[in-house]
């Protein structure tokens, strides 16, 4: 298996499919903690240190907060998942390292400008703009791998 | 690497990957489409342009058409990825390029009904079978890696 | 390609992943039970069966049931990908059998476990501590990925 990965673009490739992937982990995490700071849990049995009713029943809510996370999760779930495997397919096309290098460079930060546009509610067209970066590259190199399978 | 993607079963894997994943992100467009259309928002950030609160409030608002769409978008995440996945592996176990093919034509075929049905509102069971063609499809995939994994 | 899946970590690799991403397939139909058995549909078009529109309208609901299934279905999305994905690498990075084989049969194993204690509403931290086991083994790929890819 080793000569799979000594491949300097497949290097290049599995550290910022990493990295970009530890950051969409992380969103779990934050879910966590806005949970737990907002109190606003889904589950009755995450509630059940409530000592009232009531109390019980104010913890079982919607925050927007919350949401704002949840939104971004799933926005990382939509556009970094197809990065990833068209990326994979992409790399084993044998592209120049330098031109990978770029698509992976390029995606990685529009993901982190994204989150951080997202979460901190920070004006349009921040948010926008970093989500068509990510979507444009992904398609650039999804257009290269159809060149390299549909030729061949 | 330039070896890996020679085989035709991975040239056909990566052509009909990429295909059914491009349908997937479209799904991303066509909910923004949607969102500006029907000014159905989701963050206090996208509604900027409102000159009155009242006129804000009215554009964070849940519009049924745009969550058709993303309850389509979500279920090919829950559909499509699995199938790329499963489907890599089952390449990777080197089947006949003929059977290897007609799965992931099935499968393909099969989410491009389903989204039209779903986006269009189709009378069921449209809808209805086309998830249930390309679930198969994956579960014979997954049936056929686990014979050759556990087996060997 | 048949000497790539000849190797024993990528053979336990692609048996565990198949399972695991089986059993989040298994949420689909689970989610759909529960809607035919609470009768609690999304779409107009899932209900035509209902005789008056009252009935219709009572068929068009939310349920406690259904959304605990789908809320156990995305976190499988949000947490099993990111396994799959990190663990191909991983796995291509050539570790030790043994080593291997221990982080997947904890990853499996965790979620299984999660499911159960979703879906059964058990009492925490059994869903919590199950989830983190998931994410810790994740993390420790991730970090030997890097370990792998940045220092070659």
């Amino acid at each position: 298996m080793a000569q799979i990965i000594d491949s300097e673009v497949f290097l290049a490739f599995s550290t910022y499919a990493t990295i970009v992937i530890l950051k969409m982990m992380f969103m779990s995490f934050l879910t966590a903690y806005f949970r737990f700071t907002r109190k606003a849990f889904a589950n009755d049995e995450d509630v059940r240190t409530a000592k009232t009713p009531e109390e019980k029943k104010k913890m079982l809510r919607v925050n927007e907060d919350v949401e704002r996370v949840r939104r971004c999760h799933l926005n990382d779930l939509e556009n970094i998942i197809p990065f990833v495997i068209i990326g994979l397919l992409y790399t084993l096309t044998g592209p120049e390292l330098s031109s990978a290098v770029l698509h992976f460079r390029l995606f990685v930060g529009s993901r982190f400008v994204h989150t951080v546009a997202y979460v901190l509610a920070l004006p349009q067209p921040s948010r926008g703009l970093s989500w068509l970066v990510g979507m444009v590259v992904t398609l650039c190199m999804a257009y290269q791998v159809l060149t390299v399978t549909l030729r061949l």
